[in-house]
């Protein structure tokens, strides 16, 4: 917790860099293997975690702003944020205010204004990004989905929003081109899809309909070694895979 | 154009009123028997046309915001909102800024600030409401999609990507429960989905992919009467339907 005087302080430079009522919240999800994880902060002084979130500047473009404040709290940098909602219950400021109350009016405590929150996610390679800490914060780190602390102001809900989006995106958008190595069996792909939905997919509806996107090459040799039948090697088509991206599956309508 | 006098006294009661930096727009697509509209307002004194927009009271929740200002400036109430996506290009602002910057300093005129704009948007039958225009517009109308005036701000942007979003929408949500009578054949629905995507789609892989989702119910009896083989009718369940719009398709993973 600040002092009164930190708080006047930060909240006089607030005032003059920042927006009212506008913040940002990033939700990133880490893949790696078969695993699935968010990242974190766990704020000085609090039992509760966050997610990495900020305010954006009276003149910066919110796309700028989601970049930054993801780079400041986290080190991540160069992710690709896509916005999902936002976030604008009136309660959502209470957290702030109830805080203060005792040392600090509202007129003076700028975060005790109401935030509307615009929700970003992302989904990157874990062992691809070194989250670090800052200032605010004693850890920045990656957090499994089945072994979730709790969350402060009303950041569970961001991240039960931004994770129902991601598999809701499975429907009708490409995923996977930064989470796969260039090759890749089907099996590895399949993994993907049960992490990220965690449940057990059929293995051949899941060809089929993967297949059916029209994103996939096969390579013309099956990998070699093993025992078993050699399995065929995949890669994204890039082109198709950035024409779905923006216009949507070919299996669409 | 307002007065000064007028524009000074609006935007003292705004700031009064309303959150600054934040606005709404809505986009309502108005759909009967293969034609689709967009629910527009003429403002008085100006040749562009403008989504139906407005601000968000100081504690107010953001949906209810979305169907006040609806319902203020066109009449529509009880509308299915959905929020799609929010605007937030620092240039936006100029069009106020540049309307009055003879006559009206910017720390005076509340409606030059920065404003970040939630879209919102709904599907309706036009035929089933009477749009009304408020007191700043001349008109409030239905106007075609392939015969859209020009509009002002960057209300282009806002409206393209509403009707992206409504297309994209076509592959993971069910739609059309308040577009279509109790009981429609198959070409009915098609009529629906070709008008909304503005191309013609095969008959037969519409037919496997509607039923594939399974939100569908078969009469047993044909329609009577015509010359022609009667064809079957069709009706909305309405629980698998619901079931959809919060949880996806059955034909999803």
């Amino acid at each position: 917790m600040l002092t009164k005087e930190q708080l006047i302080e930060y909240s006089e430079d607030a005032r003059k860099t920042y927006l009212d009522h506008i913040s940002i919240d990033c939700v990133v999800f880490g893949f790696h293997e078969g695993q699935m994880k968010v990242l974190l902060l766990k704020p000085d002084d609090e039992e509760k975690w966050l997610l990495p979130g900020g305010f954006v500047q009276k003149l910066e473009p919110i796309e700028m702003a989601a970049n930054r404040i993801l780079k400041e709290r986290t080190g991540l940098d160069k992710i690709f944020l896509q916005q999902f909602h936002i976030f604008g219950d009136p309660d959502r400021a209470k957290f702030h205010h109830d805080l203060y109350k005792d040392t600090v009016p509202d007129e003076e405590n700028w975060f005790a204004k109401r935030f509307l929150s615009i929700g970003y996610y992302a989904l990157v390679d874990f062992f691809g990004v070194v989250p670090q800490a800052d200032q605010f914060s004693e850890l920045c780190t990656w957090r499994d989905l089945d072994d979730m602390p709790e969350l402060l102001l009303d950041h569970e809900l961001i991240f039960k929003t931004a994770l129902d989006t991601l598999r809701l995106q499975l429907n009708y958008q490409p995923i996977g081109y930064n989470l796969m190595p260039g090759e890749f069996t089907m099996p590895e792909l399949q993994k993907l899809y049960e992490t990220i939905l965690d449940k057990k997919l059929d293995r051949r509806n899941f060809q089929r309909r993967i297949l059916g996107f029209g994103i996939l090459t096969r390579a013309e040799q099956p990998r070699k070694g093993g025992a078993h039948k050699a399995p065929y090697l995949y890669s994204f088509d890039l082109e198709k895979y950035q024409n779905a991206l923006t216009e949507g599956f070919k299996g669409g309508w």
